[in-house]
């Protein structure tokens, strides 16, 4: 859970004569604090392969490409920087779902594809893997990321290397790196300290005319309120923010993204806000305050509930990685952790709490009683979920009705929580409870994930038991594609079911278990024994109608459904 | 089996006046020939996906995109096109890899993504799948398709629809529909009869001149033979390659991503040519003959046995699709189909067979003997395999050893052999086989695929049987990536060992079964249950030495070792 790169052990021992690209290469990724490179091997990239094998970072095969994108984002998400290596072409195409995603949702994510020798392309030969044209890999990847390149020789790759892991660092964005088969072992110069920018420089004048402006506004205002948003978190901020709530006193409201940037049992906690998706405290909390300050929340369709966000514009501040808006003006070169740190000083301190904030936590005093033979819904498991987050869980929510229920589910002190809520790929938690487990390897992660998205990336369900992690993986078989059955029902939305818990079995049944559970009492059984047997991978499937879902999901349907002109209806 | 377009029931049925973009576009999908769409559904694509459940289509859901492109690659290889429909960004950054590979073999697939409605990019919203920019999608896809578009209005969608799908199906190569939500539904004329070039056009006189010389070079010759490629198959010229060859009487041998253009106990066919790995009577034949005519074989790599092959350009002719060679030069615009009626017309005929000619079929003479208790080895399995093969079986071989070995195996009257013998995706023959299935219903699938491969696609498995077809599966499991071990061995080759056989109950006992073979008398024993139970998948896991695999793929790993400047063993 360290955002912080490393420095130099490596380095030190090593002669400066000894360097070679490969190496350097290594050296850089664990200097931006990698520990473990996922990928898949191919013959473009054995060489490279053998570069982290020897190092000290470790090589983690997944059973597929994109599987290894996803959880190279999600160690990222925890641990500052992720990294994936793959081989020419049908690695690189495979992958680049997960780059692009981590694109959109701001995680540094260093991709190296290991490609054919120069010689080989200068000859124009035809390879297997290629196109034909060897630039067209390169070009794809340059629409996905913040910088991408092809090292080109012995001499200007440890230049290109060292430039585009710095915009990787700097601008928490996924870069691309090619390196021919041939460069890996050319001798190079020996890696000089890594220079980057921790983030985006403020303007000072500019800084300071908008936190002057800001808090005028909210030392005025009558109801201010704060929303947090994932940069908090992609900018190692939590901190500053945890400061300024407390200096301030304001009740806080986290985006879907953002969620489990604070404790959540802090009292100025009031909720997850997602516009009319919302709890309805939470939204009429949120949208009757007469100034919200929006630190670093996407001001995207989901992550504010599909346009039914209500915040007017004459009452908002928006400060996003390195942009401050106040009503309808902006403020360009304003680095959101300057602004945080400006407000904390020119704020004044509070005068206590504010006795109208109602925190989410109650939610904990409500208890929770079990009834063994009532079969089990959405609404019941969730609340029981609730009660049983530990100190220490990681919650992965996949796209769908999982993320829609696990948003309210109350972080505790060190919860972390992760979902892609802007770009929403079906089937990421699971990958990403392989990097989540092995970037925080004292927490334990915890997956809510439906059986459609279940099915796109089910495979790597192996690599979790082979790499003996305990996760406790929570299958919501509700026969089908829920999320697009509220949105608009077709035949299409069904899928084939599956025994999905015997799949334990069939991929390592000396490292988990799995189970099925149809009611309360059954659903008790579970929890108790993966609380038991704490170092085990658990599979819990769980069924549900198909169309049991929440309030949240519905309302996010008719939503979705309007704005891609649908009819509720099975088509004719 | 059948490349030809379809045309007009529905057309005629319709009133002019009612005809919209969705229906319209679904229209030229059937016309080309495709009766079924594979994807997956999302938000963006559901309205065009109705389109094609009320049409005549059948739309197929896979567990993934990538499975889906996979599964539409195979069916246009059958079918002459195939098609494939997904949700924006997320469903087509997933498909990507299946497209690439398309077009570098030169397979028809129209990929369909539904995207954002025109209002919501207009206005610049930051949806979910989207990456805050809509044109990188289409960037991307251009890179590796002949033509890509966004659909921009209902007044000139009915063009751009035309020109894409007619650049699909003339050139052999993926193409790229992007239709935003609210165009689906947008009244636009009505389908004028589909214009296409069934193939590159000839320039007469270059036509004549080329076959006038070639002509002239074949019949001067004393050892002429025939290579055959994948470029006959493609633009559907079996028939006049067949002719050609019972004319002239010469030796045929197919490079490995042609085999089973022809029936192979043809008594002319001599076997498959990839250089040094081929069997040493068909590379002798091949690299002594005095000219040789390469009608539409890739000089790509593998194809060829990674530049092993030993044919001297003064003894070469070589016509792709719309370009021959002659020793050292070229005839542009001229297509290959003309160029081979042009030699059936200019070239003499036979004067009976060749008697130097030693037909591949002769293999089928030698008897095999189970020995019930030896385990099973990969060359007595192949061995085995030879003798069963039936008239209706399509072989589809992974990349690795399978294709390899299957090499070898003897296409029998209308057996058809796929593998992607050019792009060597891992893992892409088994939801290729659900595309076999589904074009080709009256043919048995057979599929060779190693654990590695079979790992990144695994949950297809569950489609195949979901649509109760019946192909017979043979997982290869050699522990592991058996064809990186032969190039260059690291722990990175290791997987983990599943219990391979079981997943079809997991996935649907009802419609198939597994076993293990570890030894001779295992193999007779599924075999003969194979036949038995014809109408069912079969799923035949059979347990290999890690290290055992054919001299041919030996071979290969050396070869790829050199080029991409590694050494052999374990990395330190």
């Amino acid at each position: 859970m360290n955002d912080r790169p490393r420095r130099g052990s490596e380095h030190a021992a090593r002669g400066e004569a000894d360097w070679r690209v490969g190496a350097y290469l290594v050296e850089r990724l664990r200097e931006a604090g990698i520990g473990h490179v996922f990928g898949v091997p191919g013959d473009y990239a054995l060489g490279f392969l053998d570069r982290i094998v020897e190092s000290e970072l470790e090589f983690v095969g997944t059973c597929n490409e994109l599987n290894a994108g996803y959880a190279a984002d999600a160690y990222a998400r925890i641990h500052g920087a992720g990294a994936v290596a793959v081989t020419y072409a049908v690695g690189g195409f495979s992958l680049l779902n997960a780059i692009a995603g981590a694109y959109a949702e701001r995680v540094s994510v260093v991709a190296v594809c290991g490609g054919p020798s120069r010689a080989d392309r200068e000859e124009g030969r035809q390879l297997h893997h290629t196109l034909g044209d060897y630039g067209i890999q390169l070009r794809v990847f340059e629409a996905v990321t913040e910088a991408a390149v092809a090292l080109e020789s012995a001499e200007s790759a440890p230049a290109q290397i060292d430039a585009t892991i710095a915009a990787c660092l700097r601008a928490r964005r996924p870069v691309f790196i090619e390196i021919p088969a041939d460069l890996v072992d050319a001798p190079c110069t020996a890696p000089a300290p890594l220079q980057w920018e921790q983030a985006p420089p403020s303007d000072p004048a500019t800084l300071a005319e908008a936190v002057s402006e800001a808090a005028g506004l909210l030392t005025a205002a009558d109801r201010p309120l704060i929303l947090g948003g994932v940069e908090v978190h992609r900018f190692g901020l939590r901190e500053d923010l945890e400061a300024l709530i407390e200096h301030v006193g304001y009740p806080v409201s986290t985006a879907l993204m953002g969620k489990s940037l604070i404790n959540e049992t802090n009292p100025h906690f009031i909720g997850v806000y997602s516009g009319a998706l919302s709890e309805e405290y939470v939204r009429e909390t949120v949208e009757s305050a007469d100034c919200v300050l929006n630190l670093g929340a996407f001001m995207s369709d989901i992550n504010l509930g599909i346009y039914t966000a209500n915040i007017a514009t004459d009452h908002l501040i928006h400060a996003s990685a390195d942009c401050v808006r106040i009503k309808h003006h902006r403020f360009d070169r304003v680095f959101l952790g300057d602004f945080i740190r400006g407000l904390l000083e020119a704020l004044p301190a509070a005068k206590g709490r504010d006795p109208r904030i109602r925190p989410a936590s109650r939610v904990l005093l409500e208890p929770f009683e079990p009834q063994p033979e009532r079969p089990i819904t959405v609404r019941r498991f969730y609340e029981r979920v609730n009660h049983i987050l530990d100190e220490g869980n990681v919650v992965l929510a996949d796209a769908g009705d999982s993320f829609m229920c696990a948003g309210d589910l109350l972080m505790r002190d060190r919860v972390g929580f992760i979902s892609q809520a802007f770009y929403c790929s079906l089937g990421f938690t699971l990958p990403a409870a392989l990097g989540v487990g092995l970037a925080a390897p004292a927490h334990r992660p915890v997956v809510f994930i439906g059986d459609g998205a279940f099915q796109m990336v089910s495979q790597e369900l192996s690599t979790l038991l082979r790499h003996g992690l305990n996760p406790v993986i929570f299958l919501m078989n509700n026969r089908g594609y829920t999320v697009e059955r509220v949105i608009h029902d077709g035949p299409y939305n069904d899928i084939q079911n599956w025994r999905y818990h015997e799949l334990v079995g069939v991929y390592g049944a000396e490292a988990g278990w799995g189970c099925e559970v149809h009611t309360e009492g059954d659903l008790e059984a579970a929890l108790e024994r993966a609380g038991r047997e704490a170092q085990r991978l658990a599979f819990i499937e769980v069924h549900l109608d198909p169309l049991d879902c929440s309030e949240a999901l519905r309302r996010l349907g008719a939503e979705l459904r309007r704005s891609n002109a649908l009819d509720e209806g099975q088509p004719g």
